[in-house]
C-alpha cells in the first residue's frame, strides 16, 4: 500500500510540476504576444523566449494558435475568477466593487492580462472565440449584476450601470494599451488610487 | 486676367475635390483595419470596400503601410485639434475638460479614431511611428496641462494627474475597444452621461 501512496504521491507531483512548467511557458510566450503582437511573435522568437527548443514547445503547449488562446483564456478567467469573488465579499456593494476593481487593476498588468486586453481574439479560430466570448459574457453579466445592485440599494449612484460598467473597465484597461510607461501603477499603491478617483469623481465634493 | 482667375479657381475646386476624394478612401480603409486588423486587411478587401482598382488606390493613397500611417495621424490629430481648443474654451478647467472629454467621446467612436486605438502603431516604419508618438505625447502634455490647472484653480478635486488622464482615457477609449456592441453610445447623450459618471464618480453624493 505504502509504495502505491508514494507512486501515486509520485504522479501527483509529477503533474504539479509539468502543469507549474507549462504555466511558466504560457506566461513567457503570453508576454511575448503583449509586446510583439500576435503575428510578429515567430516561433522562433517564442522558443528563444522560453527557452525550449521548438519540438518540446509543440509538446508542451501546442502550435501558435494554441498557445494564445490559452494565454487569452488564463487572461478572461482571472476576470472572470475576481467578479465571482466580489459577489460574496464584505461590505456594501459598492464597497465590493472597489474591491474587485482593484483586483481588476492587479490583473489587468499581469502577463495574462495584457494579453488578453491587447491581442484581439479574432486571430484564434471561431469556435475557440465563442467560447473566450462566452466566459467574456459571463464575466461582464457578473459585472453588471453588481453594479445594478448597488444602484438599487442606493450604495452606488444611480446613472446608467452599462455606461458605467465600460467607463470603470476601460479605466482600468488603459495601462496594459498604452504606449506610455507612465501609465502603468508602480508599485505604491496606484490601483487603490485610481479606483478611489473613479469611486469619487474628478469634481470636488 | 478673368481667365486666369477661372484658371486658379478650377485649379483649387479640382485639388479640393481630389482631397475629398482620398479623405473618403481613407476612411474606408480606416474602417477596414479597426474591423479586421491591419494584416487581415488585403488590398483586394481595400479595393473592394473602397471600389477603386489596386492602382487608382496606389495613386491616392500609396502602399497598405502608407494608408494605415495616414489613417492612425488623422485619428491622433482629430484628439490633438479637441485638445488644443479645450485650452481657450469658455467656463471653468473643470467644465473645459468635460468638454474636451465629450468631443473626445466623439471622435472615439469615428472611423478615424477607432483606428488609431485599435491598431497598434507598431505596423508602421519606426520613423513613421515616431513621428506619430510626438503627436501623441504633445497631445498627452496638453490634457495633462489643463487636468493640473483645474486641480491647482480647484475646480478638479486634488489626486493623482497622470492617474486620472489615464482613466478618462481608457474609460473613453472603451467604445471603440470592445466586442461588445451595448458598449457603442448610441445616438442619445451617452457621452455626455459618460463624462457627467466619470465627473461625479460612481458613490453618491
Amino acid at each position: 500500500m505504502s509504495s502505491m501512496k508514494d507512486w501515486t504521491t509520485a504522479r501527483v507531483s509529477k503533474n504539479v510540476r509539468r502543469q507549474a512548467k507549462r504555466l511558466e511557458m504560457l506566461r513567457a510566450a503570453a508576454r511575448l504576444f503583449s509586446d510583439h503582437g500576435f503575428h510578429e511573435t515567430s516561433l522562433d522568437k517564442l522558443s528563444d523566449a522560453i527557452g525550449a527548443k521548438k519540438p518540446t514547445l509543440y509538446h508542451y503547449l501546442g502550435n501558435k494558435e494554441q498557445m494564445v488562446f490559452e494565454c487569452l483564456k488564463i487572461g478572461i478567467e482571472d476576470v472572470h475568477q475576481a467578479a465571482e469573488h466580489a459577489q460574496c465579499g464584505p461590505g456594501t456593494r459598492a464597497e465590493r466593487l472597489c474591491a474587485f476593481l482593484e483586483r481588476l487593476a492587479a490583473v489587468c498588468i499581469d502577463d495574462f492580462g495584457r494579453c488578453a486586453i491587447q491581442v484581439d481574439d479574432k486571430v484564434v479560430c471561431e469556435e475557440k472565440r465563442i467560447e473566450l466570448r462566452a466566459l467574456k459574457d459571463e464575466t461582464r453579466t457578473l459585472m453588471l449584476g453588481l453594479i445594478e445592485d448597488g444602484m438599487a440599494d442606493g450604495s452606488i449612484a444611480r446613472s446608467d450601470p452599462v455606461l458605467l460598467l465600460h467607463a470603470l473597465v476601460g479605466a482600468l484597461n488603459w495601462p496594459a494599451r498604452s504606449s506610455d510607461p507612465t501609465a502603468s501603477p508602480g508599485s505604491d499603491n496606484s490601483a487603490a488610487k485610481l479606483v478611489s478617483q473613479l469611486a469619487h469623481g474628478f469634481l470636488p465634493r
